[in-house]
């Protein structure tokens, strides 16, 4: 009966000291600004891959990131945490260009790298594709992370977002076929590439569909808060591998249950409470696994081979820019001919800009199999251009942002509407506790609970007074807000007498009218 | 450059594959009580063990267990966990009595069981020996997860949770030592055994110490919750590493870091805020661990060799069932003699029979050198009694409690509900009553029934006067019922501003905080 274990014992250790070192050093990192407060103008992300690359300049390596750690182990929580909070209806109003994004901004950006490749750096064709397929895709952790800590409107997290989070399916597809074709197994011709896209696609979709409304169905069968934040772990990881193992991409998959959990599931399934728990343990295991992700990337540089291939890596940098460019500037085109939905020149330039490149990228040049020729080339180029888009172009388009205005008074108005939110809620509270009568609850113990929440609201207005008077622009703001507040209970009131039979349907598009105009 | 992984591709996605599928058989069992009620009245944790029993029946092996999985992975968060929610004050007032147990207490189970076994089972001195110090220490894991389920009252849950959580200093060098002697390296004799207990634990009191003052010095100079949140994750895990690796005990070093930081650090050092995300966070993970380890050690089970072993396995329990009521016996006396603090009757019966041996003392037995003769014997005894105290044991616990009228008031609280239900409802009739006007009805018939529900409550009322003059401890769990109450009332508020889109992040309850203070 003598039991062996699946993984050797010291592999276990090992492996776990790493992370713990890994670990140790981010959170270091992540208390640098807060002593030297120079460093708070460098987002959390991009210190981290800064320090990466000290540690690597000093030649400590800590964990070598492989593609299946990239992939299986911290892609999905972090798509998760990402689709989980994108909101559906902001989604569907940019649904057209994040599309066309996300499907030809892949094909126009590989073209373009591989042409100038291949015409300016006399790369073979097969390595330049390769190059141009791994860089194809924006990357949704570098992005999502970059643009939370900006604090940018929710208009432009969406497009950006929405593009990084799909464009994988058109990226995979592209790099799979392009690494079968230098090997002799795969069939060309438009039609199968675009048969397998919309089977890489459609399988991802559908298990994600599948996997979020089973577990959204099972949560509403029970209130267990535990369980049902285990599952949605669960369902993560499990999206990821199913996908993956019947040929679809689990990227896609994962985003699908996320954003059906997220939107559909957790409101339906959860109790508000639950609901607040879950995302934030989501929040955490997002800012846990970026802490790994980007401290190692950094420190997965080797200077010798990115000095040898400078010349590659500053043609594809170049190519890279000028064709996103193009594809955004034809693209974004196309959507207004499409649908009313105008992207703006300034937000075009943001997205332009702002199309990181980050561990995905990283994932697919490491997993060109070893017999292809241009391996190392490929590798230390998309490390070279990984490295440029996050450092160069990362630390400057918060100068860029503010630049064209679009930074706006979005962290101000946040803070202003938790302040009136907490305070909602406790007058809220505060009038339950004076009209619910509640036997054998001693009449101190709620005098006292009234005092403390007076207090609590005191103190909030007085901040909420003080935001008013420095930033004057807030009024406008609050009388929108207001508005629409006033709006929301009449929408409520009719959908309640829609509800109960007394009004019929026909009323509700006049209403949606009436509110639609109000938001222009 | 080519990039080696330190762990094999094919072994990260197989064990991740394991461990979601393990997850999700233990989701499953959470959701059993929900459909089928009967289910209710077993505790969650033997639940798991049960269904894990089953496909061991089946031979449905998920995981294979081994010592570096149970003792790195699973049992420092905990550890942390249940020394974290450990009540200093608590602690110290049971100090004396729960170090007798956790020194003594060691010590004489190992004596019994091993003489048991050599004089009426034959077994050779040295495999008798290293069966008595792998059980000889009671399992914090199976011990707080049981007892808090059961909801036993607080000085109980100290004096077992205290002792599980200490004797593991004891019982490691013991096995240590045992395992060592028949190898030919160990030093006979009192006073080196003495040392190197004082050794291991001090050890790990010195590095547990370090850390958590450590952390709870960092965390007090900068208020930043996801940094300080990964802190406590990684200083439960280096703790362990890093005792075990410089000779101490590893369980002493965590058990040290929680009891200091969840204290000491977490209130000097986080806002309150942070503290209960900190908290709540902790829950979810010792949820999580659990959920995979009870499974998993139902799993385990090899019948054949269980049967092999029955003899052997009934002398070891009968054992040790009788040295720890003898052993509880005379170390409660001397506790009274050296302090004023009594354990009565109930209480130390409770104790006697609540010793639960789990997940520690499997890896105890599964960590003996495969050179020594006896080491299957040992397995299989190991893994007998393990079942025994955690089914018949722990399953019988329950009814003991009523028995003794230990269990608090948990049905009394049912009942007490119920009450208070039915008085709010029909308050909220009553009220109806009074205000909703409604033509054609007779006010006659109004005031009749305004009569009959005004009757209802007045003799509810005179119940629920009648519970609290008889239970006086009510109060605090109507307060408590209270408290949560108005929470939900603040954090729907927030999900609604969430829900029409006015707030792009979900606030945790505010009112957690203010009320926080009040718990203290």
């Amino acid at each position: 009966m003598v039991l062996e274990s699946a993984i050797s014992e010291e592999a276990i250790a090992t492996n776990l000291k790493q992370f713990l070192l890994v670990l140790s050093v981010s959170l270091g990192v992540a208390t640098l600004p807060q002593v030297f407060s120079w460093f708070r103008q460098i987002p959390y992300t991009l210190l981290l891959v800064i320090v990466g690359l000290g540690l690597a300049v000093v030649d400590v390596r800590l964990v070598v990131l492989s593609p299946v750690l990239i992939l299986s182990i911290f892609l999905p929580p972090l798509l998760f945490e990402a689709a989980w909070n994108l909101k559906w209806s902001d989604l569907q109003r940019d649904f057209v260009p994040i599309c066309l994004y996300a499907v030809f901004g892949v094909v126009i950006s590989i073209a373009g790298v591989a042409i100038g490749l291949n015409q300016l750096a006399g790369i073979s064709l097969t390595t330049a594709l390769l190059i141009g397929a791994s860089l194809s895709a924006t990357d949704p952790v570098s992005v999502t992370a970059l643009f939370r800590e900006l604090g940018v409107g929710t208009r432009l997290v969406t497009l950006m977002e929405g593009e990084s989070l799909f464009n994988d399916g058109m990226a995979v597809v592209a790099f799979g076929f392009l690494v079968a074709l230098p090997l002799g197994n795969a069939e060309l011709g438009f039609q199968p590439i675009l048969l397998q896209f919309f089977q890489v696609v459609g399988i991802g979709v559908a298990i994600g569909c599948l996997i979020g409304f089973a577990i959204s169905y099972l949560t509403q069968r029970f209130d267990l808060p535990m369980v049902e934040q285990s599952l949605t772990l669960v369902s993560a990881y499990s999206t990821y591998l199913i996908t993956e193992d019947l040929g679809g991409s689990g990227v896609i998959g994962v985003v699908t249950t996320g954003l059906i959990l997220g939107n559909f599931g957790s409101r339906i399934g959860m109790n508000p409470r639950t609901r607040i728990i879950v995302s934030e343990f989501w929040e955490f295991l997002a800012f846990f696994v970026n802490s790994i992700v980007f401290l190692l990337i950094g420190d997965q540089i080797r200077f010798a081979s990115l000095g040898e291939n400078l010349q590659i890596i500053a043609i594809t940098v170049a190519a890279m820019i000028v064709m996103r460019a193009v594809a955004l500037f034809i693209l974004s085109k196309l959507s207004v001919m499409m649908t009313q939905s105008q992207v703006s020149l300034p937000e075009q330039t943001i997205l332009w800009w702002g199309g990181l490149r980050g561990s995905v990228s990283i994932a697919l040049a490491l997993s060109v199999p070893t017999v292809l020729p241009g391996r190392e080339k490929i590798i230390a180029t998309v490390f070279g251009v990984v490295l440029f888009t996050l450092l160069v172009q990362g630390l400057t388009i918060k100068p860029l942002l503010q630049k064209l205005n679009l930074l706006g008074d979005a962290p101000l108005r946040e803070q202003y509407l938790q302040l009136v939110a907490r305070s909602v809620a406790l007058e809220r509270v505060l009038q339950y506790l004076q009209t619910e009568k509640r036997p054998g609850i001693d009449p101190e113990f709620i005098r006292y609970q009234e005092k403390l929440v007076t207090g609590e609201i005191a103190e909030l207005q007085t901040k909420i007074d003080k935001l008013h008077n420095e930033y004057p622009n807030l009024q406008n703001f609050t009388t929108e807000q207001f508005r629409d507040e006033l709006l929301a209970i009449e929408a409520d009131t009719y959908a309640e007498f829609v509800k109960s039979g007394r009004l019929n349907k026909e009323l509700a598009p006049m209403l949606e009218d009436v509110l639609g105009h109000q938001r222009d």
